[in-house]
């Protein structure tokens, strides 16, 4: 008999040994409540940015053991709904952490209200809420506690915008029961997640788990059934970063983007910088074309309309 | 009184000291007639593909002298109309250039035919036809020639298929009178375009031309005023790269996708590398959750749908 689960307990980090706050079949559903660190209400301030845990910079939901799951196993995720739970989110950006840290040294805290469809940047500048879970994965095999930041091969935070309702996440199981946890939950971002955050929410999602055996393969993998972009009829701005290096040509693109955003849109920098990161693409346009590879930064100009879409 | 030009004269390096082979006013248009090297025809063979002139890889039509372009300007083409003129395409590999050089070290030469708004890559498989200019850029300040193989900051094989007709590119002058060239058409291409080639093809182009006094910037821009995505309603596949170097997880990315294309689709190995090079888009999930930055490769499975979209 098929299941249909709901669970709000809490951890910070992946670690084989903790103890499972659920058990389930395979087949089963579960509604997550997923709290977000960025909690911080209407009033959020450089202060509860300043006071962040950053050993622990996320909080997430489970960890879920699955019956049967066996390392070496697919754990396939269906991802049914993702529902924001707050009447606002939070992007920011601090010191030493996002592509441009070396062209943004300050705390920044931006609150966006969400109104309708959309998140409010600023006024005249907004963008369309399509919420998802930043990190979902499983108990890596390695011993010990690993920390909540870096994507690994068992999935985690993987930032993918894409997997949203509709979704089918692929992980590969490391540990009996695969012990699968997710929160993070993002209001919206763009590819790339630049300057570090998200519009950082509390979500509730609601998941269904199978167990596909023998077919962990080496990566998180996903079929992603809904299309990956809607039409946005009037158009992107693209920016572009041409050179060897992968990384140096996204900081350009998006820098480049920034300095279109400040001189030709009337945005402040920072404001340029965490909108980038809400809603910019970053896209490998080309990478065999040595010895320079082509990084493209394309906003959606509907961040600009406005009236309702 | 704005004029319409139509230029055939090719070159084959970006060179300042080229003589025009039209000169123009801002404001007209010039339609290129772009032959590609791959003109192979139905019958394009392996020898064709060994016997192609690698120090000069192209063929591109012009150069084009805009009156009044000075060093500092941004010359603005705006993509009116691309079209194929041949009936087929040609995409291939060869040994030592392409993102998975180290796992394909053979030639290979696979012709597309194209079949209304297809082009064949093999019964079953199909990718939509989205022809744009490989190639668009001006003179290099830097005396001497310039290969035609990388991007720079003047544009040239930029290989961003999102340049298609409804795009203002802005290109950064950098010599008296901008010495525009095109060419290197593709049917089709993945963002990434990870084999090396596209559906090579020979085009036609309209472009309109403009100035942007003091508008040069730094690199190329665009503001494409098309969709970049069309709708696609069956979804999806997506593979991940997992790890600090972009490079590298664009390879895993994509060697995953060709894993996963001949496991469960029936493909050779050469078939899913060119089919990834003209339909799977690279795109970059996340760039700051140290030190793993995540790679995205995403292929529309609507290559395999057999009905008429």
């Amino acid at each position: 008999m098929i299941m249909q689960h709901s669970l709000a307990a809490t951890h910070r980090s992946f670690d084989r040994a903790l103890a499972p706050a659920l058990t389930i079949d395979d087949g089963d559903t579960v509604e997550f409540d997923c709290p977000s660190i960025f909690d911080w209400g209407p009033g959020a301030s450089i202060e509860d940015l300043k006071n962040l845990d950053l050993a622990h910079p996320h909080i997430i939901t489970g960890p879920v053991l699955i019956r049967g799951a066996r390392p070496g196993d697919a754990l396939a995720v269906d991802i049914l709904d993702v529902r924001l739970t707050t009447p606002q989110g939070v992007v920011a950006f601090m010191p030493g952490f996002g592509l441009l840290a070396d062209d943004f040294d300050e705390f920044y805290v931006h609150v966006v209200r969400y109104a309708g469809k959309f998140g409010e940047i600023r006024d005249g500048v907004r963008v369309p809420l399509e919420p998802f879970l930043g990190i979902m994965g499983v108990a890596p095999a390695a011993p010990g506690e690993h920390s909540t930041i870096p994507p690994r091969a068992v999935g985690g935070n993987l930032d993918n915008r894409h997997l949203r309702p509709g979704t089918r996440l692929l992980l590969p199981v490391e540990v009996p029961g695969a012990l699968f946890s997710c929160g993070d939950g993002h209001a919206a971002q763009g590819d790339g997640e630049v300057c570090g955050t998200a519009i950082e929410t509390s979500v509730s999602a609601k998941l269904r788990f199978s167990l596909v055996p023998g077919g962990a393969g080496t990566a998180p993998r996903a079929q992603v059934s809904a299309p990956v972009e809607r039409p946005v009829d009037c158009g992107h701005l693209v920016t572009m970063g041409v050179g060897n290096d992968l990384y140096e040509g996204s900081r350009q693109a998006v820098r480049s983007l920034i300095e279109l955003l400040v001189s030709e849109h009337g945005l402040t920098r920072q404001e340029a910088y965490v909108l980038s990161s809400c809603a910019a693409d970053l896209r490998v346009s080309e990478i065999v074309n040595v010895p320079n590879w082509l990084v493209s930064a394309y906003l959606p100009l509907s961040v600009f309309e406005s009236e309702e879409a």
